[in-house]
């Protein structure tokens, strides 16, 4: 399941699938997510039925709790993704609205599932050894714990490729437009600004970088991040 | 231990701090941190002279492994953040290198913490709880679920705030620079284009954003972010 979940992450974020259409990566990164929603069902199903097979209660614990919230999250995350995302009704300023939304929503989950994963991981090794005990050091006990460390670390390298901005998937008309046009008088400008900005000095620098700030987080959002 | 901690992460994003100085803002980001890093060790004592105590082994849990993982994390993270972002002496690049992975670790080592801490809860809880049992739905048990949950919601929340791009602090020199001088070549340039950009074409919005993308990419960090 968590792995499942990685790959639906980080699909967009593999240079090699960058000359791929974005509407097949876009299908790739839902089907991934409803293979890993269809997993977490199957497990959940599964978890009640050996409760109710062994007369545990449910939904008793921590991870339950947390565990569940994050599956009732996950399914409206999927919901409004397909909805928003992946049907071509939405405008493109609602799509830019949603984007950093599903975005930060996608990553919150991921990490509780990874949290929810370590609580019944604890759970089960409080449980499930008693002769030794967790707390005699158990070979068993020492080799989870390791999964349990490998668990964050995986889970950190992750959220790691998410968040670098270099990593994002490049503009998908990037290519087209700018081989034929070659350039217009705005986009020679802030070209060579760009390229020039090792001459000029120091305050004229400051000033073409805070606008080209607020110009990136405007049309990051709106153009970079919803187009079709 | 967590709000010092989430209040050491969000200081930077409150508005109202914005007309403070950035070395003040900065004495008091490490202040927090430090005061969290005392906090965290005296707990850690603490555990250890409770468990002798008792006659509880230490450290055999997945929640002390990944505990103390972040602890040592954290102090490297406390370490190398006053070597390079606070004493005077590291260049401008090599702040700028390192303050991508300095926020990273520090929303990373945050996340690693709740998830200890709902670890070290559901430990607790089914240690303490045993008539009735913790499966056995006694009121500690939910209220202590609730408090978890409101854990998991809070430390969403600060993640969300510290991952907003448009509740950074804004540049230091800003105000300084864009008055006095007005506008050089390069600057108004690229301030037309942000200005126009609702009037031109399409395909021009596209090249002109994806240059101030990548330019943005360069200087928010090498600028914005490593200011003195």
């Amino acid at each position: 399941l968590v792995f499942v979940l990685s790959s639906a992450i980080i699909v967009y974020r593999l240079p090699w699938t960058w000359k791929c259409s974005k509407l097949l990566m876009k299908f790739i990164h839902a089907g991934l997510n409803t293979i890993a929603m269809i997993l977490a069902i199957v497990s959940m199903v599964a978890v009640f039925e050996y409760h109710n097979a062994k007369n545990i209660p449910n939904m008793y614990s921590l991870h339950s709790w947390i565990g569940l919230t994050a599956l009732i999250f996950y399914s409206l995350q999927l919901f409004l993704g397909f909805a928003v995302f992946l049907l071509p009704f939405a405008p493109v300023h609602l799509r830019a609205l949603l984007m950093p939304i599903h975005v930060y929503s996608g990553l919150t989950i991921f990490a509780t599932v990874i949290a929810t994963a370590l609580m019944g991981i604890t759970e089960k090794l409080i449980f499930s050894l008693k002769n030794p005990a967790y707390s005699a050091f158990p070979p068993e006990a020492t080799l989870v714990n390791c999964l349990g460390v490998l668990l964050v670390i995986f889970g950190s390298l992750i959220l790691w490729m998410a968040s670098r901005p270099h990593w994002k998937r490049p503009l998908e008309e990037n290519t087209k437009v700018l081989r034929p046009i070659g350039g217009t008088p705005e986009g020679t400008e802030v070209e060579s600004t760009m390229t020039n900005s090792s001459n000029v000095d120091k305050s004229d620098l400051r000033i073409s970088t805070e606008a080209a700030r607020k110009q990136n987080l405007k049309f990051d959002e709106a153009g970079q991040r919803s187009t079709m």
